[in-house]
């Protein structure tokens, strides 16, 4: 790469250039050359310390994260919010400094509402301390690290040797589902677009956001992306399609009818998948409602879903982040 | 010895040969003198990932497994059921799937229900990933670990330098307790009869197996297994006492009086152990309800009781089972 | 230092030496400097397996001996009562024992009844298994740590390269709030006497022990020891001023009338520090209420708080200590 990386936190991909794009795909990619390996660990972060501040419950993207720091021999602290002084009044940035202070080096920051990694990586800045935050899913706003592992799922899937952004330039890629309320739809927005790729969202109107309503179905908003309220319209030709997790809650709130009239309309069947192209990929970022987002039949065929490779690869790629963070200090 | 194992999950000890069974004391053996060492640490598994996947709760066994990896080297990823995606909607093969995903080489799983273990080790097998699967406890089925440690135990307090299976041939040991509903005690039972010890079950009549309640007290199910509802006609002149872990629970359910009527009938006292061999000495694979199961003179007695050995032996144990079942990939 | 460290256990500070108090300061200046390296580790317990048994939640307090522990090298095993077998009916001592057998070296415990570490101490030397305890705050009783780190805060504010007891000789010494209910309070005025500090303490009547009534305010206990119940009166020409936490649930108990109200009495503000050393700064244990017993724009003057230094120097503090019970062995 040409120039060098000089982002100390990732929060948004909104404002990713392509070569930093690039640059978490080549270095994901012999990160992933390591995992191939029986001894899967490099002394990268040795002596460093990465903490996992998780004030919203999660198993496997705070397992994702801590295997890619123990891969790079990092120490790692793991936050969870329920037994901790959060209960006891402390505000939410005395805790992130409580753990600077302690010599964290890298937080990985999950919290249920929108902004709380930025804030917190603002007032790392404004203490001049070098701690770099990386945003593991923020409310309904961004999830970088799961887009930047998608987008590396799908480069790798047409290139292993090279993945590079412009791969993708000209295919075709639907997401599907609740788009309203994804952060991994808004994040996996940032990158596609950038990509060169044609998206088509397709989504019941209850889950499309709201900016997205005076667009009439299937016009483009810009010349790369389109609504649809069918799915058939969305994936038809298309070369990957990307569903997304449906949270059942959103039901009682009275804006999906039913998980069956759900699957009916949007579920991915191997049916439904016949008007793709015949080498059409299916992505999920798990964990995967079976029956509902994804029929059975296609989560199982290794020929069809990349979601085994999507969990595999998200090691490879926050091993990168950390990495790339790691060295612009 | 003088085959080699090939045995990559450990998942019942219903059809060990007696040559598996030595091959686990052998290596436990070498691992109890590293252990003995100021520098418990040996590089075994470096670079490998462990991982728990503990569905039902768990502080002990857990630790011991996570310490004989730590021991080893590995790294170790912890996954709990509660604060999971399991409450996501996701199915128990698709979170060990995850895990598989992400780079995991060893499982260790433990599961309210009888059979998890081994339908997720079936579903490695068919990805033909190489993963290696260790019961770590599974409903009323087995819990293999603990029975080999108690096993090495047994076979270490004979011969501390050359345990092996023959050393149980025509030695008296008794279990006694809730063997109806103990994994502990159905995975004894394949070992023990391996041995060629002569075993003696001791219980009341509602915490007995249905299938043995046809037998006749005290006559031989074959030569080597009889059956005892009265504690004396079980432990007289036994070389080793098993208990067993009362649950309290099943009192609720009426299959128990009284907690203190248990102790009066099937409790292990000093006193009541005056019937066995004099150099009797007993088991409890904890945690022990004093005063219930055991009387708190007879646990705190070195010269009487196992118990701190089988916590020690454990890890020993469990250092082996992950070497030999690595050592088969 | 002219003696050698022999204290296997640290239960309490009443009966720490001067010269016990210079040996940790001083292992602790060393540590620190570990701590300003880019690889803050070192090989000191490598191998040797410390266990924190946290019967009381704690997120802070466990992570800052986790870290320190992982910065020597050692392995971790962490118990959280709660998914624990305490709830299966053993005991504490049993579940000591436990970790004992798995090869434990050294215990960090922490108990919500007073007294929990010292009898697990007792049954370890009874064991003479050499295995050191460490009191991380037993009921209403001790911290030692944590007043240790406090000590070492006071020390190196005065002098950065020589910390010694002795510093603080003549120093004067608010404490401030909740001492009735403080372990914190207790530990520090154990070091602080023995320092030759003069220290004086400003609570609510209601938040004082009841042994301290008698005396007639702003009298000396001794020559060294004054008691308030205004806060000016404590903090006039005050050095250094130590806040306490203040927990919520004493105003349920009628032991407070408010939060507004206290923070009027005994609340930290840049205007009440006027009467203070202009040099004061501020001590806290966190978590922290912010506005009540201490105001923001205090708490986030690096010219005034020593909150951050204090949670840095945790981490050293208990290096040294964990590093000093160790050579002990």
């Amino acid at each position: 790469m040409s120039e060098s990386w000089n982002r100390r936190h990732v929060l948004s991909l909104c404002d990713f250039e392509p070569w930093e794009y690039d640059a978490v795909l080549q270095t994901a990619n012999s990160f992933r050359e390591v995992l191939s390996r029986r001894t899967k660990k490099v002394p990268t972060l040795q002596g460093q310390v990465v903490t996992n501040l998780f004030f919203e419950p999660s198993t496997r993207t705070r397992s994702s994260f801590e295997l890619a720091a123990k891969r790079l021999s990092a120490d790692i602290l793991n936050f969870a919010a329920g037994s901790s002084s959060l209960t006891k009044g402390e505000t939410i940035l005395d805790t992130a400094k409580t753990y600077l202070a302690m010599g964290t080096d890298m937080m990985v920051i999950r919290h249920q509402e929108a902004g709380v990694p930025a804030a917190i990586a603002a007032e790392m800045d404004r203490l001049n301390c070098g701690v770099g935050v990386l945003n593991a899913g923020d409310g309904q706003h961004e999830h970088p690290s799961q887009a930047l592992l998608d987008l590396f799922t799908l480069c790798t899937t047409i290139d292993r040797s090279q993945p590079k952004l412009s791969l993708l330039k000209g295919k075709k890629i639907a997401i599907v589902g609740d788009i309203l309320h994804s952060r991994v739809a808004r994040s996996n927005l940032w990158s596609l677009t950038a990509s060169g790729a044609e998206v088509h969202l397709a989504a019941p109107p209850t889950l499309l956001p709201a900016a997205f309503a005076e667009f009439v179905q299937g016009t483009p908003i810009d010349r790369q992306l389109f609504i649809h309220w069918k799915l058939d319209d969305a994936i038809r030709d298309a070369d990957f399609v990307m569903t997304l997790r449906l949270q059942k809650e959103r039901m009682t709130s009275h804006l999906l009818p039913s998980l069956r009239e759900y699957h009916r309309e949007f579920g991915i069947t191997r049916d439904r998948l016949k008007i793709c192209n015949p080498h059409v990929r299916v992505l999920h970022p798990g964990p995967t409602n079976r029956g509902v987002e994804l029929s059975s039949d296609v989560m199982d065929d290794p020929n069809m879903s990349l979601v085994s490779e999507q969990v595999t690869n998200g090691v490879a790629v926050r091993m990168a982040l950390l990495y790339l963070m790691g060295s612009s200090r």
